[in-house]
């Protein structure tokens, strides 16, 4: 499961290129286009396979950031069959949405993605995924939440504000960002629940990616048919989040960061590094493993151009 | 504890300085010299205040270094009240010993150090440190130990290699000494003990600057006078360290690493943020509270002079 986690790091398509995307499809009818985005967009916002706690807090999440950043974000123009992909099995399926920031806005794209799958085991797998990416004119940190449910009775829950420095090197931006801004208080809060573990990615790579206030961990209940989680997940997991989002909004997304030539092209290579890195990670392993070799080439196979016309 | 534990960073004195101290204490008689020490350096060794497996872990991991290095360290030049100082009340006292390495070593110094404190309580408080530092000949990470016994059935330790690069940015460093090296195999089969639980800093900085594969763990035991605290040093955590010493012996201290100018004023430009971030921290807090205000400020002003004549 550690490589389907990785997935929500797949999120990484340069402005340019999402842009390109959009421009082509200009040439298709226009009722054609919005009503890929509309059915794209609604299946997203269905998010049919997890409990209305956990739905409530992705529809709460998302709306905030499109309620907050509104016309700066241009629509989903990802291809129909990789905003939304089912096997032919019917074993697995994912809903993709990326909407990036147009070229007044600090956001680099947000993405947001729900996978659902069977598992060999009989089991039901169901990974919630949302990021948001600045671009280089603002070096702030980055969101990033993943809520996967691998049982009714066990939750992974990652959430960060993902560093874009050296944080040894750059102790203010420690400061601001994660000291000053208490970010600390709320993995405390989580930790303090008797059924909360902390969770290390077998990736030391991710573990050196995180910040040092990440929230990273395993939430594993009795077996009560999944009661006791849905209400940690409103309880804690919805507020905590939400906070961490408000953080990353007042505080990250609507910093006035002044940055040289200099600083923006290390901040771009620094975050192209994690961008490949995340590929090379997820392209092999995860996408495959969900949805079979040949469908997982395909998806992937389109997402890869994004990365791989990047540079 | 926590800024207690933080003493062990007080370990950056660079060559230039601890040589001109050396030359300054040739003016003195040579027998008086090495008299004193020998004294401090059997003081030190002593370890008088720890269990037998505690001292032996110590006694071994330093005769191991010098073993290796032996005419690559000079002695130890500090001034004889910071290589062993005894508060007036005669409950805390500290022994410290720094030895550098000469031009032709890649050892900047090698620095050890045993602490023992009354606490208020009524408690004994115990840290044993031992780490290793590079010069900026070789980018390799840095060995560090720390070993606190704050009762008889309560141990804090920390053993790591501190990364001197932006793993993010340095992916082969990650896999060279971290991955390839199997450093997490360490951690792995400690934290499978039932009485070993991850231990987080406080300090987002500390955190931030460890690697991830970094041990930091509490160690906690039921109420048996210490055996099974002993039991666990004498099993577990002396073959650990000897092995994660025995990876920095042979992969990071003697490996050849080619570095231009740039990247060696960039190492020493980041060496340099870690060691006066740990000053500020513990200059302010850890010494105070174990040796009192006044004792504590006539060690520190000594070893201030090594960070600050520094720069």
């Amino acid at each position: 499961m550690e490589v389907i986690i990785r997935s929500h790091f797949l999120h990484s398509p340069p402005l340019s290129i999402l842009s390109s995307f959009s421009s082509l499809q200009l040439s298709a009818p226009r009722c054609i286009m919005m009503n890929t985005q509309k059915q794209g967009r609604s299946k997203f916002l269905e998010f049919p396979f997890v409990s209305a706690p956990h739905k409530n807090l992705l529809v709460d999440l998302v709306t905030t950031i499109e309620d907050r950043f509104q016309s700066n974000l241009l629509p989903c123009s990802l291809p129909p069959h990789v905003q939304h992909y089912k096997n032919k099995s019917d074993t697995s399926q994912i809903s993709l949405q990326i909407t990036p920031g147009n070229n007044d806005s600090p956001i680099d794209f947000v993405m947001g993605s729900w996978v659902h799958a069977e598992l060999p085991t009989g089991g039901l797998l169901d990974i919630t995924s949302l990021s948001a990416y600045l671009n280089t004119s603002n070096d702030a940190p980055n969101f990033v939440f993943d809520l996967i449910r691998s049982s009714p009775t066990m939750l992974i829950f990652f959430l960060d504000l993902l560093p874009r420095k050296d944080l040894v090197l750059c102790p203010d931006y420690l400061k601001t960002f994660y000291d000053d801004t208490k970010l600390d208080t709320h993995r405390q809060t989580l930790e303090n629940l008797s059924e909360v573990q902390p969770y290390l990615s077998s990736s030391l790579f991710y573990r050196a990616m995180a910040s040092p206030t990440a929230i990273f961990v395993r939430i594993s209940t009795e077996n009560d048919g999944g009661d006791r989680i849905d209400e940690i997940i409103r309880n804690y997991l919805d507020p905590i989040t939400k906070q961490v989002l408000g953080i990353w909004l007042d505080h990250c997304a609507c910093a006035k960061r002044e940055l040289g030539e200099e600083e923006r092209a290390s901040l771009g290579k620094r975050d192209c590094v994690i961008r490949n890195k995340t590929i090379e990670y997820d392209l092999g392993s995860s996408f495959p493993r969900m949805f079979g070799p040949e469908a997982a080439k395909e998806i992937l196979e389109a997402i890869k151009e994004y990365f791989f016309m990047k540079t």
